[in-house]
């Protein structure tokens, strides 16, 4: 069963060990954490899982809360259930304008059908810059799709594409200059259909399969 | 000194809390963290300040490194660095996609002269859903600017917004019917314009400031 917890601490070193110590001898595996800086207090969300026939949630709070320096502690909506699963697009301005204006229209279509589906852009140039972006987006949480929008990359980009999805990522680039194209899963020309058709590969609410159209071009 | 750490681990529970001992035994200060699932291994990425004339960060990585369970830990560049400043946009995909085109357009802008500010959008309708979004805004790392982009929007919205306002997140939202607008920093009526005063607002490269705009309508 997972949940969200948020606790409010003392902004002093040693909290997150500690709030993390309880957890752990509450076998509770955490998915996600994330920290939220404010004075005096510090902000931590925490999305565990706990293990069938084990602690209750209400012991977990409890056992949080003996904790010195520890505020409150208390269930939340998840991230998950509330953002949901990140597309990100990077490149140039224009590009990623028209791109996310895709995406954004077609992920309205199916939030209102119950899905939940965020799009992240980042205006982004030069060969090291996005190289150094799109290497990090595996480290970001819940995002399930990296779309490329420029109209020349290559090289290193190249390189760091390999990589993220070497991890499983999937990566859609525009129809442009450079060596990306030719290692993207899907390309595609008009940059407001790339947008859609990210969002129609991760909806549950969508019947597009990309591995259907892997390595195709339109 | 901040330093930006990324430690590869085996997914097994308590691993979190075994790192962050490690941290706190070096007085390191946690100012984010991040899981990121993969299997069989974890990673687990932390930014952490040292204090002047303690430990050394590769003294923490070597300590990182003797935690049973760790495969890898080593200094990485740091997400402020890479995707910065975030500005999330969050209403009908129709205003969101427009005002993700003008804060997109200008934040390349600037982004170009050094900054690096992203565009972050979910459309979401629905009283109860958008206040659950806006709320859950101050528990997302690096967000500095929140742009609520509709045609209606009060009630329960309203006091989510001026719960956020309480904790020091600038709301700018849409001239729209409903009592959102009474609340929000600043009110403005072209969603390509509200974009990018958003971004302006934020941006150390631009000249705007919102302290001196406020509660204006344009």
């Amino acid at each position: 069963m997972t949940h969200a917890i948020l606790t409010t601490v003392a902004d002093r070193p040693g909290m997150l060990s500690s709030l993390t110590r309880v957890l752990a001898d509450h076998d509770a595996n955490i998915t996600y954490v994330d920290i939220h800086s404010g004075a005096p207090t510090l902000g931590i969300y925490f999305e565990v899982s706990l293990p069938e026939g084990g602690s209750t949630i209400e012991r977990v709070l409890a056992d949080l809360l003996g904790v010195p320096g520890v505020e409150r502690a208390e269930e939340t909506p998840s991230f998950s259930r509330i953002y949901g699963k990140r597309i990100v697009v990077m490149g140039g301005g224009a590009q990623v304008g028209l791109v996310a204006m895709g995406a954004i229209a077609e992920a309205d279509r199916h939030n209102i059908r119950g899905e939940r589906i965020s799009i992240d852009t980042i205006p982004l140039v030069g060969e090291q810059e996005l190289a150094g972006a799109v290497r990090a987006v595996v480290r970001l949480p819940r995002v399930q799709m990296l779309v490329l929008a420029g109209s020349l990359m290559g090289g290193e980009i190249t390189e760091a594409v390999k990589e993220v999805q070497a991890r499983g990522l999937k990566v859609i680039s525009l129809n442009q200059a450079g060596s990306v194209p030719d290692v993207a899963d899907l390309v595609v020309s008009d940059p407001t259909q790339a947008g859609v058709m990210a969002v129609m590969a991760i909806a549950e609410t969508a019947k597009f399969d990309l591995a259907r159209q892997t390595k195709r071009r339109y």
